[in-house]
């Protein structure tokens, strides 16, 4: 008997329907007959909230709430639209399921495939993996104004930061550094300046590691993480860093090793609560959207990476074997978004 | 009769010394006679700190207030030392002068000069100055923690912005846009997520473009434009951007423009009220210290800032073009950080 795999998929705005159907022709030829799979899909995204007024309701997040995973392709609409503005769908959508499906680990893994072009000159063996914090830190919506408008406006932002959420995330940044060959961990965060924060990151990293004898610690600080990733980005293994660090750190790796078109994400939460969701690292393009544009390389390896996390890592290492191998024999020729997931598929078939 | 110039000149630790020798070397060579200047040297930093138990004292403080600029080699001791733990000389002395006399422009001039080798293979022609807040957001020292090293420890940090801060430091940025020829501005923050400050800062650009029709604007997630910089640097012109996203992003700039140890920045009152302090982006390196093998350029050219700064544009151009001259005549042979100096000092005393 087959198992059975309940896929919610939110494709979402600009490009993301076009590389999350690539995403899922990859996914059901990659499962075969093994298992089961029913896909849904949920209209949510800037252009569901324009047409509805409704971001997302609680019936719907009940039901997604139910499926083993998520994948997403991308949200949001165009920046310059005054209905979308002050990220409502990325705080509304995004950051919202997030939180509430306590997606503590953002995985995102980077990894410069041979033949693809950094704009480095020398990058060097590029294949670290970036655990980034997804519940807390300056993300946790706890700011305010007052006097907004005026002369006198004062605007703050808090950074929460949790011992417990701190501490299981640290873990799973262990674990996986344990399990990698290289077994190194490098906590990036500021210490120097947000030294309440930055305590609490470096006493946890400093405590968890005794329990992880094999695993070498290091600490960068996020402004020179940055020097590092341009500079020498083979040394990095496993990244260990906050919520905003860690947004601004994958972009970077995602620039390094060749570009948001091949960088995949998880947004993890490995207690299995809740299902885990698995979206590109790009954003939803609206200036390309629609023309077969866009490389649905990034949002195939999210899939690959769902695979993993639901314990189909077989079907996972095929897929993003099967992305290897088209990735070398990409030429100069442009293909199309469909073209891209076309080959993948059919070399999974075959 | 010669006009005065009194510096105070801070050599700090590590290479600070080393390169500040060089750049009060090229300062006293580009004046010449022109200029009546006296410097005095404070011994402030973490080998003072350590040997003293002091960071800084009140009457210190005040006698650096009477200088007319402040020259800074680089401060902070080895991080693994416990008793500098927690950034207690970067925040004591290098924040508390930033704070004290209202820095509000952290000025990050990025050149990448002809044949200066970038770690990126097409850089292209990468010219742009980052505007950075200087007294507010993150780096407030607005936080705290509590139930401290128990499970149930929680640590807050706290960025503060006010409308009065950003405002001053957008308009300085305006200027500065409008002075240069490609007249563009982009502002770098969060907007989508950090909505609170995020919206201070863009209703703040919005609302000073306005007198500024000449000038172009643009605006890019932090994230985002850590891409932007490694795929394509040559865009930027005039960078905006707080206290903590202009830390980052500097790193960054500096990086693909040949390294921070040609990256210059100056902490500028604008006002007057207060002198400004010029100093490398880098550290205080201990590791390579004392061994004659810092490249003072950055302090160098943080100097040619300083003399902008005080009126003497002219000296000022002369020290950049003398660097500039430098650059180009640089072989692959490895000079020492003095006769990097001399031979900037003897260009222009010929
Ligand atoms: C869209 C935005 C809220 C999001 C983030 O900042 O986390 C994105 O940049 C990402 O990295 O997934
Ligand atoms: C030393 C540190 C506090 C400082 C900062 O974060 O501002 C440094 O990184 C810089 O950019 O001048």
């Amino acid at each position: 008997m087959p198992r059975n795999l309940s896929l919610a998929v939110i494709a979402g705005d600009g490009i993301g329907p076009e590389v999350t159907a690539e995403a899922v022709k990859v996914l059901t030829a990659a499962v075969g007959d093994s298992v089961s799979l029913t896909t849904t899909d949920y209209p949510f995204g800037a252009t569901h909230f324009l047409a509805s007024g409704t971001i997302i309701d609680d019936e719907d997040f009940a039901r997604l709430a139910r499926h083993d995973a998520i994948l997403l392709g991308a949200v949001g609409g165009d920046p310059r639209d005054p209905r979308l503005a002050g990220g409502i769908i990325e705080r509304g959508l995004l950051l919202r399921l997030r939180f509430a499906f306590d997606h503590y680990v953002n995985l995102r893994p980077t990894k410069l495939y041979p033949s693809v072009v950094s704009p480095l000159a020398s990058p060097g063996a590029v294949d670290f993996v970036v655990v980034r914090e997804g519940t807390e830190g300056p993300y946790v919506g706890n700011g305010g104004s007052i006097r907004r408008g005026t002369p006198h406006e004062i605007a703050n932002e808090v950074s929460v930061n949790t011992a417990f959420g701190v501490e299981r995330l640290v873990r799973f940044g262990f674990e996986k550094a344990n399990s990698r060959p290289a077994k190194k961990l490098t906590l990036v965060h500021k210490t120097n300046v947000l030294v309440h924060a930055g305590g609490l990151w470096q006493r946890t990293v400093d405590a968890v590691s005794a329990e992880y004898p094999d695993v070498a610690v290091d600490y960068q600080h996020i402004d020179a993480a940055t020097i590092h990733m341009v500079v020498n980005p083979s040394q990095f293994d496993t990244i260990v860093t906050d919520n905003l660090f860690g947004d601004i750190i994958t972009d970077l790796a995602a620039a390094i090793s060749g570009g948001i078109g091949l960088a995949a994400s998880g947004n993890i939460n490995p207690d299995g609560t809740f299902p885990s969701m698995f979206e590109p690292v790009h954003g939803s393009a609206p200036d390309i959207a629609g023309k077969q544009l866009a490389d649905p390389t990034a949002a195939i390896l999210s899939a690959a990476l769902l695979l993993d996390h639901v314990g189909l890592s077989d079907a996972s290492a095929r897929v993003t074997a099967a992305v290897e191998a088209d990735l070398a024999s990409r030429g100069s020729a442009k293909r199309s978004t469909s073209e891209v997931g076309d080959a993948i598929a059919a070399a999974l078939a075959s």
